[in-house]
């Protein structure tokens, strides 16, 4: 029997305060395993999927989907059997989808010997995240494929700029386990913005630019601020600004959505401050009997890997 | 008889495309002159002012005010003689108030032996500017005094920052000898501005940032563009789009209105490249019998200078 390869592909923080649709980073931890098998009979099957309720139809799953995508693209017309291991949850802002849809793009193009490079991967897995979602964008996907924080400069062509990572940034995530649709999510937000918080906004992202690639960790602090999406976004998650408001007395840098939440990220620029923000946050909602996973790591800087 | 000193104050581009109210950056020419003299007589009176009419109450006038603020502030009850030279155009979108602003407040601070920096007189300068067009920004102050490119990521703070200026950028800027006020121009503008339109503009604005500080003049390039700004000033200057065209198509990186207008500046990354686009750009308007200034140099890095 053929043995299959395993890739693992991270879960990811988008929107990142300021960075709005165009700005991501990935985590080292949650995650999407696939194993991929090469088998006798043509096609793409999924076989097995553990984690969560997913569609067994690739064309229907993110990650089969993604997969279907790059073999097209590849002319590929041998067989292969998936299988999926949902190892982070659904609906959380985490990118789980994203995840799906990159691993299920890598691990084809991993068990075909890498006909593809990273970068090449990267349409086909934005086609992958778009089943779930609809929407068409690529900031959790790039950061989960990539690594690092992304930013997409320009969607569309999917024009994306890694960002330098200050040593000594750690990210804290607390995962409320209450249930926000992303659809539901992008649906409340109004579609104008106005021109002072345009530039308000815009200004505190190129902040976040000139901080990250500096490090300058008062510039990054200062400039971790979103005024458009967030306010409309918090009454979504319980006690948000409570939470928000243990992380900041604490010490973090920032703290805002993550995606569409109801998970909560917040940078801090030490080891130090990440593990008291992380039980600061976790005390609000065990307060209020609300249950919740934390993630402490750096910034992913690999994103997807062959396991 | 007590001689005098000098500064020079440069002009300045502001906005620069997807900056609108947060960047600019400073000029090698044109710019403002004051000469500033120790007198016994107490108090500051504006003694002369060539190049252009201007207020003699320095309460009006906005070199002497940015002088009194300082003086002020240094709490200096001596006597000082100021003559204004005005060696650029009113209105024509190069920050003429604001080279006028700076070279008062720095024209007193060098002539007291310079008791605050450069930094601190940034508030100063500012204020005089605001007697100008009544409005309180910095995107033309920060870069004439302090040279460089600057993004001012809170205007109300001042909290400023130097952008990287990569080797080889070079600035054309032409002045069509047209007038447009600036409180006219500003006066047009939407106040609202579409949730699409902020998030691609303010993804320009970050790409620029990691453009200049990575040296990327391909991504300088593709940031390079104004779709909030721009298309609703653009029919203030006539043939801006011909203007600009001729800079894109013989190899401008990018091209748009400086300031409030009129004057337009391209950005290069060679001298050739910008001696070649300044022709094309000046023969647009000399084709439509419109006079014009053009200027073409690095970016300045060192801003207000004492002769």
């Amino acid at each position: 029997m053929a043995v299959g390869i395993k890739v693992f592909a991270p879960a990811s923080v988008a929107n990142v305060a300021c960075g709005y649709d165009v700005l991501g980073f990935a985590l080292e931890e949650p995650g999407d395993e696939i194993v991929i098998t090469k088998v006798d009979k043509k096609g793409l099957r999924i076989t097995k999927i553990t984690g969560g309720k997913l569609p067994y139809d690739p064309l229907k799953n993110t990650a089969g989907f993604a997969a279907l995508k790059v073999l097209e693209h590849l002319e590929y017309d041998g067989g292969l059997e998936m299988e999926i291991h949902k190892k982070m949850p659904f609906g959380s802002g985490l990118g789980s989808s994203a995840a799906s849809a990159v691993a299920g793009a890598m691990a084809v193009n991993e068990v075909l010997n890498k006909p593809l490079t990273k970068q090449e991967l990267l349409p086909f897995a934005v086609l992958g995240e778009q089943i779930a979602d609809g929407a068409y964008h690529a900031d959790n996907v790039a950061p989960s494929l990539l690594g690092g924080m992304v930013l997409i400069r320009d969607t569309q062509t999917l024009d994306f700029h890694k960002v330098y990572i200050p040593d000594g940034l750690y990210v804290v995530v607390i995962h409320p386990h209450i249930e926000i649709l992303t659809k539901d999510s992008r649906g409340i937000l109004k579609t104008e913005v106005s021109l002072a918080d345009h530039i308000k906004q815009s200004a505190n992202l190129a902040g976040l630019m000139l901080g990250m690639q500096n490090s300058n960790f008062e510039l990054i602090k200062n400039s971790l601020e979103d005024i458009i999406i967030e306010p409309q976004r918090a009454h979504l998650i319980p006690h948000f600004y409570d939470i928000k408001n243990a992380a900041l007395t604490n010490g973090a840098l920032g703290c805002s959505i993550s995606g569409a939440g109801p998970s909560i990220f917040a940078l801090c620029d030490s080891t130090i401050i990440a593990e008291n923000v992380a039980i600061q946050m976790e005390k609000v909602l065990l307060d209020q009997k609300i249950s919740c996973t934390i993630y402490k790591s750096r910034i992913n800087n690999e994103g997807a890997i062959l396991c």
